[in-house]
């Protein structure tokens, strides 16, 4: 036990928000910070997480890159490169640094060209959990029980820092994985990016049509769930697809072939091969349910 | 008020579970019927619905229909006709005949074909309402409050039982809307079976994938809303999606429409455009949040 133990002299967190504010709740429960130090360009953020305890201090980021042990990057994906071209001027060469972006070859590939020696000191990082709420106010130090991080190292990261990472994230409550920044972004393509593009355009299509009002009207309980997604931030979004372009259009032609099977089903009103493909799938995410932990 | 006001002396439920339960269970809340028997092919489910106090009494059809002034058939869609051909023989001329099918232009047509004289007592109708639970144990006299109950007569329903079936409704706590059978389908085949649709489609291709379980592993609370409804009765869904055909493949016409565009999009990397489709379906879905009643 003792050797899996962290204590983080002092974290700084970048955007402590949502991810960055539950971070440091989760360690600061587990006794596995002693100081953490909060960098934003949101002063209101920055003083309600300071006054809800999320953070003790506020610094610039050339102040805080200087005490830091750890910095965690919890901005949204687009702010990353200016982000890591300023941290490259002041980066000590014990900092470890990590993010919790939900695309991860992009930002390999920009840390790469951008912190150039010092690449090996950045392990990139997802935490797949999250919440309808943003800001500091829905941080919570439980965010990350029981849920997945992905670790998306590369053959020059530095092994002691994927360590300790590896164990930030485990005082956190979370499992982790390792994988390939590609093997990150094509299962993400799939089991993110896609549903948020089809619920998307589904919305999209309904609320053009000339009697979208009457439909909306007669929307129910199926309806809510399944265009739940589509409400999430344009902008957030926007980011995530360009940024993993090729992965996404690669899954949705895998879609469409799907699709295509089941609509054949249905245009030769083959009910054999109609029922088998609803069976699959809702056997599958019968299964998904009791197996995932997320329940129904 | 009085006018309003509706008092069914004798109300038959044939298939008392969750919807015909729920209808009775609100009826007897509001103290709009006198007596309900029960009338169903699973004694289990018939003694649970009496236990429950549903339903006073079971009959056979033949029974129920001697003795109803309503007779509500709750059954799937599927066993509408043979139940509309054994009704039929034992129909007396002032009892009301309403169903809570899904789909409507096709069972409209069967009970025209099928009743023949008698079809001017038949009220189509179809509640916006359900749960993810089914049969008497999931019944609740609250399922209608505030929902949608579409009724889509023809111009050889008797005026006077519309009416009734109105009344009825409104008894349970809904909210009555009238529009022509095939408006109903198309409506509903955008709003509720497409979604089902493109959900199950998308989760059999997940499913389908070679490294599937470790897709599963890394699906969180997005995948979870979006894929809920692919989770229902495939025998249902064939059933819905083979009796309102025509409607679903027009719509699912539309959406591969809408797919296309956004799709281009991201192929040429065109920010402005991605934006806005995204952002127009979000503006939509908190619009509807707002709106619906149903919240996030």
């Amino acid at each position: 036990m003792q050797k899996d133990f962290i204590n983080i002299p002092t974290l700084a967190v970048v955007g402590p928000g949502l991810i960055g504010g539950s971070v440091a709740a989760a360690l600061k429960k587990a006794n596995a910070v002693k100081h953490v130090v909060g960098v934003g360009s949101d002063q209101a953020d920055l003083n309600m997480a300071q006054s809800l305890g999320l953070i003790d201090t506020v610094a610039s980021l050339p102040h805080a890159a200087a005490q830091a042990d750890i910095i965690l990057l919890a901005t949204p994906v687009g702010a990353m490169p200016s982000l890591l071209k300023e941290l490259k001027k002041h980066l000590h060469e014990n900092c470890i640094v990590t993010d919790v972006g939900s695309t991860k070859k992009n930002i390999v590939h920009q840390a790469e060209k951008i912190l150039q020696d010092s690449f090996n000191q950045f392990v990139p990082a997802h935490p797949i959990a999250g919440a309808e709420k943003t800001g500091p106010k829905a941080a919570s130090s439980k965010l990350f029980d029981g849920k997945n991080v992905v670790l998306t190292p590369t053959n020059k990261t530095n092994k002691t820092a994927q360590e300790e990472v590896v164990k930030m994230w485990v005082a956190c409550g979370a499992r982790v994985l390792v994988m390939s920044p590609n093997e990150h972004d094509e299962i993400l393509a799939s089991v993110s990016h896609v549903p948020h593009f089809l619920s998307s355009v589904y919305m999209w299509q309904v609320a053009s049509a000339f009697n979208s009002d009457l439909r909306l009207t007669l929307a129910g309980t199926g309806f809510q769930d399944f265009t739940r997604i589509a409400a999430g931030s344009a902008e957030v979004w926007r980011d995530i697809f360009l940024s993993n372009k090729e992965a996404v259009l690669n899954e949705l032609k895998q879609v469409q072939k799907a699709f295509a099977h089941a609509e054949k089903t249905l245009i030769e009103s083959d009910e054999k091969a109609l029922y088998d493909f609803l069976e699959k799938a809702a056997l599958a995410r019968r299964l998904w349910a009791s197996r995932s932990g997320y329940g129904e």
